[in-house]
């Protein structure tokens, strides 16, 4: 879909819903519609909608060089720090409003005020639902970019494992991956990079520190990186040279977790199914209570994104969707694996994007 | 002031404007009254403050074990990704909630409502503002971190320069410094690391790239790191090789507004009077329709904090607070200049708690 597209899907659904205008404010949402990508930290930064008319986009002074050499909605205007954005909103605005469409899961509460103030809009719908409803499904142009994302980190991968050894740190590794990222041509890291050995490993969103890898343990990568707005995220878990059979035992379980969930994905089928798939696996292994969050999350301009895959989502599989698969078994003080791939809804089934290896492999001797 | 300290003046909020419970939802503001800092991204995390009750924790069950090892307030409850957290947070909640303070300038106005549903509140008042308050004025523990966060970004910009040299990219750079920033042990940069070459650093939030570095032109950086989840922000400006003299005069022009603008800091003084003085010194030198943006900003758990040093804000500089000064010359299509330094209020002016040297330097060659 074009961005062309995008933007007459919102004023369809503007139509529809008898709103009269639609300010989005997601700086990922901006970027999906006019190509112009921009984090304005606490600034005001808005696309306009108005029934009827042609967008147009309010942006920081400080960004507005940028915004017209990426934009392609052209109508411009900026507010300097100590103008009101409200106010050049309210000027911009051409007819009087009484529905507003906002994002809701985005604008916060006192900047939701001064915008409802500002345009004298009574009633507020939310803009982020046909927005989540078109970003879930992915078009191949947006699969292209992925798959750069996702070739790239796997490149990121396979270039840091052979600087594990016992006696480096987490940090080590972290510092070393994310100087690949950035040497690889990557835009940023896609969160913080996740290096957890040993024990540290059974903390699903550890930080990596300065414990040093040991011989005989697990460690466990958690990484992706951004691409021209869009993200990968893959987890591997490795052998610091031969571990032993209840870490191998734990390895294959989530192995076989992931392999079936994958094989779950199908157009059609619930969310929690394939949650449940997994969570079967690890149950009847005993690892049930190891396994706390959900199997995977929505994935492709932002890190969570719609949909969710928990095992109260009874919501159904539609193709197009990018989603990650990402059983794992974390026992406190002890250890972690996670296995962690993403992949694309077909017809009948999955493409799965990430190709890095999946057995066992061990590192670092 | 200690973080019970912090707990018991927010209470005292709360008692003042009859508040029955306050939810703090900021992370780093989670971090500021209980040492636990976390990005549960869009999983909820709440701190919550009950009147004449202790206060709780809830967070997302896979970020359970890190909260149980690094908070202070040590009742904490758990939701798992296909559990409400709103229904725990209504459970928990001993009395009944007429009003409720929370982050309007965080929470989302989805997940207002869910709040206010949940709780049963009918009012709702800003928990941000006592947080704001408080943490504009910085005490000696938390300057300490500030300046290891800082030390560490000037050691890392002055093992980068040396990397520098005609036809590398920015790219190469960033990758260097963030490189030297983990090893050197940083959390995380403080934001995306700048650096703009030539041209390009008239966009003062420009994006680095695959420009090769050029003999003869000017070298901007604007860097900063995470240190215990305080930040450092930092901008220096260099010649690579010898430059001429109108990059040298603008260079020359901004480091004495900088130095004008710290020169004016002291208590009792107006935001937009610093900003002023700035603005003068590159107004009389013909480059006042080249600063557009403010010359600075509160620094401390975040990147952008309160106060905003631009020309409307009359409010007084207090004792205390910590902001960058960082005036620029931004020509379009030719050069920027920037340089930024940090700034703590003492009793009668400013301590610098930048020191990496100012006057103009030439690099790579």
């Amino acid at each position: 879909m074009s961005m062309k597209e995008r933007l007459e899907k919102l004023y369809a659904y503007m139509e529809q819903g008898g709103v009269d205008a639609m300010l989005i404010t997601l700086p990922k949402h901006i970027y999906y519609l006019t190509g112009f990508l921009n984090e304005p930290n606490k600034r005001f930064m808005g696309l306009v909608l108005p029934k009827d008319e042609q967008p147009f986009l309010i942006v920081p002074l400080l960004d507005l060089e940028k915004a017209q050499l990426a934009s392609r909605v052209t109508a411009i205007y900026a507010h300097s720090d100590s103008s009101d954005p409200y106010a050049l909103l309210r000027e911009k605005l051409a007819g009087p409003i009484a529905k507003l469409a906002v994002e809701e899961e985005h604008l916060h509460v006192a900047r939701y005020r001064d915008v409802m103030k500002a345009t004298g809009a009574t009633e507020s719908v939310d803009a982020g639902e046909p927005l989540r409803e078109m970003r879930m499904v992915k078009g191949p142009e947006e699969i292209a970019i992925m798959k750069k994302a996702i070739l790239l980190i796997e490149e990121v991968l396979q270039a840091s494992i052979s600087y594990v050894k016992p006696g480096i740190t987490e940090t080590d590794i972290v510092a070393e991956m994310e100087y690949q990222m950035k040497k690889l041509g990557a835009d940023a890291p896609a969160f913080s990079t996740i290096v957890l050995s040993g024990e540290k490993a059974s903390q699903p969103h550890g930080v990596s520190g300065s414990r040093k890898i040991q011989e005989g343990e697990l460690l466990l990568f958690d990484t992706g990186v951004v691409v021209d707005g869009y993200l990968s995220d893959i987890s591997r878990t490795f052998g610091v040279g031969e571990v032993n059979e209840k870490l191998t035992e734990m390895y294959e379980t989530v192995l076989q977790a992931n392999m079936a969930a994958i094989a779950a994905v199908r157009p059609g089928v619930t969310f929690a199914s394939i949650d449940q798939t997994a969570r079967d696996i690890l149950e009847q292994k005993g690892y049930g209570e190891y396994f706390l969050n959900r199997v995977g999350h929505g994935l492709g301009l932002e890190i969570h994104e719609y949909p969710s895959l928990h095992g109260n989502n009874h919501d159904l599989v539609r193709e197009g969707m990018v989603f990650t698969i990402e059983p794992g078994i974390y026992i406190p003080q002890f250890a972690g694996v996670r296995i962690e791939d993403n992949v694309w809804v077909t017809t009948d089934g999955a493409e799965v994007l990430t190709s890095y290896p999946k057995e066992l492999k061990i590192i670092g001797v």
